[in-house]
């Protein structure tokens, strides 16, 4: 019975080494060698074991995702739809993806293990593991890495990003350039790398405008229903509310849109909305308002050219030559309009 | 230098496979000798390697999660969350989580593949796969396999499902208490366990209230905000339109209550609005409706089992005592509540 390769190789009269290079197409087998190789491991069934091949051929074709579990990162829909892309490309190739969910302070031991461990090709790591000063040197590891997101501390990785910076202050300008002169972030968390860049746009294309930005016009937090409601809802209540809001994402424009229908206000009339949209399926910008007006980059396109990049950076392209960083465009939609009249001018 | 296994049992004076045994914990190796291997191990820094691991354990710390790309099934907030709560369970029994994403029609081959491979030590397959004849019968092959969802077809499986009949009874049942007669339900995709037994607990309870089920009431579709919207609207505009409407889904309901809101009617002096609802962190309840009234089931609860019950299967519990079906319970809200008086009786 032919249960592995050297079984094989006896039933040939070959050595196990040749029928391996056989198996695995490699030049130095004559055309001869290999079609009785391939023809006799096709009569015999022969099924190669795959961790035997592994090691025959150090290849994994897997692909793995490092996550942090605490951060809840995989609950995270755009960290899902980064995955769906992946997973697109690793189809196409058939690839696994290895996804490794790590306890937070386990990061460094779980990468020296999947790096010994040759079970994957490359390691995709996500921004905000590396945008933390504990874990920030995991970009250098001596492994085939690709990073989503710009990495805060300007770490050596192959990244694929999209301009946050360029995008928000867009965005901003565009509602300045409508006469808003009280204009609302409503910001992800400032301690990752996007949601700063997104701030630092933000806040240029006001100074552009001859606006300070203002603390109380300025939220942050993690991007979902409740925080955008919470935090429109008390800039709404304030005395000087907003006329526009520019959200993070169409989770957080929902929770305002909801902030501001309550408040009895309406949108685009009394106040213009703005979100950055992710394109992603389960989340339709139209949640958020009929014809929202949003900054666009599709994250499942982001991964599927992640993907792409770490295979590339496995075949042996130099990370440097491996950092990309997308345009984002404004796509105007209904729900942005013209500052109100009655809203006075700036009280910066 | 100690390379591999082999070095670091040369150096002891060990056979390989005494050495294996002894750091994976095999019973018979004397606690004298494991000691040894173990000291000697740590002391050399000897690392090692994940693929020869595997090939002596047979054992490969990972649980497999084949699922298809063509259904975009990782798009899906539910299949995401499931994924979460696999990857809890996973974090900390310190396994990965490989992902086959698989074309449509190569199902087969990459069972065949993750199986004789031995990259994984059980294999999650989800019901919408199994509920198709072409694969139906990947339930019943040789390997640990657990499956989320009641397999339409009653294959022999270890599965874990939330007993979607009852529940979709019980939610009707509650809205004809209160009154309503013409009770609408937007169902997930009818080829699927789930939303088949969903419409036979709507249909039993509407029997059981002397109801007879009209075709303009019942919408099936994908569980998207598009889908709720539009078929909401179209039975809004109808003739007779519903005074109630149990959805599939919170983003279906967050489109229904769109619909509701452009048709001028208000929830729930109108239309009473309930829907079921997965706990996704992501997409709370309160995006269709303050106060929705939901039946309620974790998917992401239900992942962290069946992450448990897949190893429960690979170490031998038979496929038959790892059936499990979760109650689902109502929470009542505020979006429920009797029907409109001027809404007329029975038009059935």
């Amino acid at each position: 019975m032919i249960r592995n390769l050297k079984d094989l190789a006896d039933y040939l009269g070959l050595s196990p080494a040749t029928v391996s290079r056989a198996l695995n197409g490699y030049p130095e087998v004559n055309a001869k060698t290999r079609h009785r190789v391939l023809d006799a491991a096709k009569r015999l069934n022969y099924r190669p074991n795959l961790s035997a091949q592994r090691l025959a051929t150090g290849r994994a074709d897997a692909i793995g995702l490092l996550f942090g579990i605490a951060d809840n990162m995989l609950d995270n829909p755009i960290v899902t739809d980064l995955l769906t892309g992946i997973a697109e490309t690793a189809a196409e190739r058939g690839m696994a993806i290895h996804l490794f969910p790590t306890k937070r302070g386990e990061e460094r031991a779980a990468c020296e293990r999947i790096v010994s461990s040759g079970a994957v090709d490359a390691l995709v790591l996500l921004s905000p593991i590396l945008d933390r000063p504990d874990t920030a040197d995991l970009a250098e590891i001596d492994f085939p890495v690709v990073c989503h997101g710009r990495p805060l501390l300007g770490q050596a990785v192959a990244s694929m990003s999209v301009d946050n910076l360029g995008a928000f202050f867009k965005g901003t300008a565009h509602l300045t350039a409508l006469g808003h002169r009280r204009i609302a972030l409503l910001n992800g968390e400032e301690i990752y790398s996007y949601a700063v860049d997104r701030r630092e746009g933000y806040v240029r294309a006001l100074a552009e405008a001859g606006l300070a930005p203002g603390p109380d016009l300025m939220a942050q937090g993690p991007q979902t229903f409740a925080q955008g409601f919470a935090a429109a809802r008390a800039m709404l209540a304030s005395g000087a509310r907003p006329t526009a809001f520019l959200c993070s994402s169409v989770l957080m424009a929902t929770g305002a849109a909801r902030a501001i229908a309550a408040a009895g206000l309406r949108v685009p009339g009394d106040i213009s909305l703005m979100a950055h949209d992710d394109v992603i399926d389960a989340l339709p910008s139209e949640i958020a308002a009929p014809g929202l007006t949003v900054l666009r980059s599709s994250v499942r396109l982001a991964g599927r050219r992640l993907a792409d990049m770490a295979i590339e950076r496995r075949q042996g392209t130099p990370a440097a030559d491996l950092v990309e960083v997308w345009d984002v465009p404004l796509i105007e939609g209904r729900s942005t309009g013209p500052a109100p009249v009655d809203a006075g001018g700036d009280i910066g």
